[in-house]
């Protein structure tokens, strides 16, 4: 889905690897063990090449996040005319994922690097709560059920939710199912 | 308000010597540049001293925590019988604080703390919207408004707010008056 940068088709080559090292090595080390000689290491470049392109770690993992290299869920938020069932599967989908080791240390790992790098936390925001995503289903949706009116502040709506789960996966607290229609009530009604 | 460990008087002093020090340090320079060295040499003990009672900065962040040292806002969630307006005041302190850059740093160093241990993630849901803080005042405020009837969903709209805040500080991007009272209607309709 993304399209080549300008430069040889070699460069683009290189550029996808370095992405998809980052993304591997995100998920199963984690942020803080995660370095630029390591990734150079797994996508088979040189250190240089990476410093060439981006100039730290929270670099590469947002453009990781604009290309949904990194959280499973991006865009797949169904969209069957029904809101709260649409997003209780939506949520329970992600709370499935927090449940398992590898799941929790990736969201975990992503907001470490949100707190130190701003374009990372813009765009984990975008990826999960924003117009291509959360709110942009929650605004078709307004309208259609008596607790989501034309005008409900869905922007709003959308960052709780999903703050909600971010703050879950801080404090080790997985969502259960009833966790999920409570959540839903919190914010649906 | 802590009580003095097992101990003598000199270890009590040492103790709230360090933890205030770990507090000041975090707040001006951030989580990552945050170290036991730099601990010690702030609070005037040896850094022995420092690992005979904690293992990490981790360990030392969540006490500071516990004790109600690192966040300002702190039990000071106003209950004047409206729980709209009390809300409101509440959130703008905190966005206030979060619009400052010194705050804003302490609660992206408080997120990057949580994500890397456990005990930091717990106790920083729990100071901010545990039931001592915002879940217990919207618990007692049930039955009182149209939108917050007996039974409502009281610990899931807290982690719903306080959500959105962290959100909101990752992305760097403030929360106004006008997006305050749109995430209460939000959550309380």
């Amino acid at each position: 889905m993304a399209l080549p940068r300008s430069g040889p088709v070699r460069s683009e080559h290189a550029r996808r690897a370095i992405l998809q090292a980052t993304a591997t090595l995100l998920a199963e080390r984690g942020y803080d063990h995660l370095t630029i000689e390591g990734i150079a290491a797994a996508a088979g470049v040189g250190k240089q090449t990476i410093y060439r392109w981006w100039s730290s770690k929270g670099d590469i993992i947002a453009e990781c996040l604009l290309e949904g290299m990194v959280v499973p869920g991006r865009g797949e938020l169904p969209d069957t005319g029904d809101i709260r069932a649409d997003l209780t599967r939506w949520l329970r989908d992600l709370a499935d994922m927090l449940a398992r080791d590898e799941g929790e240390l990736l969201l975990r790992s992503l907001i470490a690097a949100a707190a130190e790098h701003v374009e990372v936390g813009r765009r984990l925001r975008d990826v999960l709560a924003g117009p291509e995503s959360l709110s942009g289903r929650l605004e078709r949706a307004t309208g259609t059920v008596p607790n989501l009116p034309r005008g409900a502040p869905v922007e709003e709506i959308a960052e709780a939710l999903i703050g909600a789960l971010l703050l879950r996966a801080l404090s080790r607290s997985p969502l259960q199912p009833a966790d999920i229609d409570r959540l839903l009530r919190a914010v649906l009604g």
